[in-house]
């Protein structure tokens, strides 16, 4: 089951059943098995504990193969874990990032190039861009202490309904949330994905970083950014500390 | 219990419990067992492994009496299979469906056919119409990759009341939705089963594609659709893979 | 524990505890037991399935004694039945009747009688109105194949308060939903009972219809009439096929 | 663990765990000794069967001491009973209750007395009011048939915000409210119970009455008063039986 | 995990799973171990017993290292105890708090002061400040009688939206809010622990106290604040008593 652009996605929480644990020992070799199988078959998966009892234990994994995807989880089934949460969306480009001709005219205003000057700067941005894209529909999951996960909507309720807006409205708004993220960038890494029509909420947003400090400050910042203030809507919030898979199980007990 | 009009439609979502499943081998079999009954007695059942943890395992099973649905549901019952979710609705025809006059009017004034050109082209919508509502309160379910689930209800609060709009504004706003929804014949199969009265929302949707980005898709531009950005209240998203049903009950265990 | 008007009615809804139903095999017969141990002291009860998850079974019990009625929903709780649902309320009269004063002003601006035919026709109202309260505050459950159940409040929030409105006005909104009712006579008997205090909701609304059609329509219809348009707040719907006791415990597998 | 004002009070809800009942032949006995050892020790309790499924039994207990209130809730975690709700608050005295100024305004101008007269009846007011006061912060409970128990809270939303008005409007709307209560004076005792700060909603409220028709007029009126129709939000609704303690167990099959 | 700045905060609730804990005697002993050796590395943590039934037992952890914390709640997860709840945050600073600037103009302006003597109050001043803020980054718990915790957000819906005020208008208020707390020393210590990004709402408030009604009367007190008023959306709130931890669960019968 290929999507035909982006991979699926499955954050999956989970708590440990003791008693069912406790009569079997070989459960955190097969979970360890069981991300290493789906790694060996050109897919990704992050290991986290959980702070706090919403779950014990979170995996994020991601790739190109639904099926694929599901066969992992019915894997994990199978161990002495009682799901919690989970959420289902698929890697997706934005609407709103800036076009070609978006960079043309700013160039020629904000930095005041033409000609030749003009076409080199739209090689490089082109480039630059062809990059950031391919980031966001095949990520490739960088290894940070922390993660952040909760899933969002844009609000629809009177007087603020963000489907109701005019698309020129809208994507002035995600460029200042844009532009907030991008203070953060080397603190945070941000990953959103697409869930409408398929769990809950609209998207499902994964943040990644080192400090801890970084996962609320972001939030925190972007929360005065009018496009949250006035439009976003918060799912619940799940925080954890990313392991090596054999770690993250071995503290949880399994 | 056979409904006046229209077809019974239920949609079942279970979890496996996996204790039980390791005491009883034959589970599976009577699972797809159940399946093949329902549908020698004339009735038919999509199965489906769910992504996610709201529910490992789904049916979609709809036909001419309730009686005999109730059966189907009451044989899963005795599978080691909690229910995690479900949804009771009826098929029916749309009250916003064009008419026999609106369609006069629409060839006269958009395409300038009168006398026996507009009559002939009435005759072929007439037909067209009939085999459209025949669908609509008699599907016959097609095979698909991939299943979307969902209720929804119109919203009922100031200033976006939709049961205080007069009839006409209703079917205009109605309209724009089905034009959206055409631009994915082929893509998507949609159904639209009403539920007002018998279950929690008013309406359940379901989705079915080759492609689960269509899932995707279709529900976000209908968002910004006025029926939908004004007057759609949305319950829980569900996403599955169809399978056989033997395959489907092999993939989470049983 | 006699109220001092109406009667006490039950809405009691169950899962079947499968484990525990193996291992008793006699509680279906203690559950119709149960049941008719209630009518022979002089209450009512109404046993059906339920479709889809809510509930397997479902009971509506009725009677002058509340506390004959706990003894009902204890004798229940011995057999292997998890209660899903409840809803506790009491038969009681509508505030918003027509009075005699308003049929005479009817009789003679309407109808333009006067004098002795006003009178006649005045003592048959007040015997068809003596019949109707009667029905409504001990009413006898006529046997119907399905059931629909659902508690429901009226709106408390600006600009939709229905407690801020003059008592004129909610009698004439009252007047229009009544006149949607009795168009259904026949296909639908409704009993509205009385829960403000006593249980979530403000009152609960029972529909007893042959054709589940009729469950949805007058629900459906009723939606766009004013007093539900703008004040109706509405609780889970549950629907039922009825059936002798006997046949509903078997078809639950108990 | 006394407080500096005000007693402590627990509304305590539980379902019958019926497996291990059936092995604990004593628990029925063990929860009436609780209840008889917390009144020994200077506290009260009403036990109840509850009507529905909400809870099998519950219990109001209330006294000086939270330190003893919990270990009396520790006791109960002993029998076989599984916690389904509890609510947790401090008697207190009503900030809007009229004071001597009050009093002394309304004798001047509604009874027109003045100088000796005015200073008799004043007499008087005070003891009543003391008695009054004394009743809501150290009460009696009276045994009556029936309990409600809801608890509830003051709107804070736009426009509807109790907590925007000056204290001289909210004297004036709980003057309403309480001219509705003392219309019920004989028919209902109530009690309302602070819990701002200690549990999710700001007061617990308490009725009891002999006659289960009182608790839903109450109700029911007060839901037109001002206050209630634009400020009052309301939690959970029990309704429970009032038993002797060993009747109450007898009657869940403890 | 060390954040780069405050300290990690968990607030972890539990029900003691009565049928494992008389399987496990020795239950207790590791569960004030657990809390020994978390004191022991540096960390802190109160033990209480939780009025009503939303918990038995409750624990609030704080301290540098959040895989410490981590690794003190799985400790915890091996006893006999069901979490019911938690809440996840970390110490911060107020982005609102009075800065040099403030205080040098509020010197000026209320007291008159100038030159010399507003440097020496200014030194005073700055030495008071750091001492709070301190406090507020890495607090030494007090040992009071009674907890209370809940969690809470700013509102974000229109007219009442806090992320739509400009920054001094957050401030002003804030500085009443301030004002009214401040009004409580002595009587209540209050710690504000920062949750947006990490739960599912953006602070965490726990206030410890002697007396329970101290803990009623502020939040009822600041409820009238413009802030709460208009501003203030609470979560549940959980009410404790706070023992040794060897009392605590000799209290709940571990």
């Amino acid at each position: 089951m290929i999507p035909s652009e982006g991979w699926g996605v499955l954050h999956l929480f989970y708590e440990v059943d003791r008693d069912a644990a406790e009569r079997d020992p070989n459960a955190g070799k097969r979970v360890v098995d069981a991300v290493a199988s789906l790694e060996a078959d050109g897919h990704q998966a992050l290991a986290f504990v959980v702070l706090g009892h919403k779950a014990d234990l979170g995996f994020m994994a991601l790739g190109p193969d639904l099926a694929r995807l599901q066969r992992f989880q019915q894997e994990l089934r199978t161990a002495p874990l009682r799901p919690t949460y989970s959420y289902v969306s698929l890697t997706e480009l934005s609407e709103y990032t800036s076009t070609e001709d978006d960079e043309r005219a700013r160039l020629r205003t904000e930095e005041g190039v033409e000609g030749d000057e003009l076409e080199a700067k739209l090689v490089v941005w082109r480039d630059r861009m062809a990059h950031y894209q391919e980031h966001r529909i095949h990520p490739q999951l960088p290894r940070k202490a922390c993660i952040g996960f909760y899933p969002m909507s844009k609000r629809r309720v009177a007087p603020d309904n963000w489907y109701e807006l005019a698309f020129a409205d809208r994507k002035r708004l995600m460029g200042g949330h844009a532009r907030v993220g991008r203070t953060y960038a080397g603190r945070i890494v941000q990953l959103i994905t697409g869930s409408t029509g398929l769990d809950d909420w609209e998207w499902g947003v994964t943040l990644l970083a080192d400090d801890p400090v970084a996962l609320k400050d972001i939030v925190m910042e972007m929360r005065f950014d009018e496009v949250s203030a006035r439009f976003g809507e918060f799912g619940p919030f799940y925080t954890g500390l990313v392991l090596d898979p054999a770690d993250a199980v071995a503290r949880v007990g399994l």
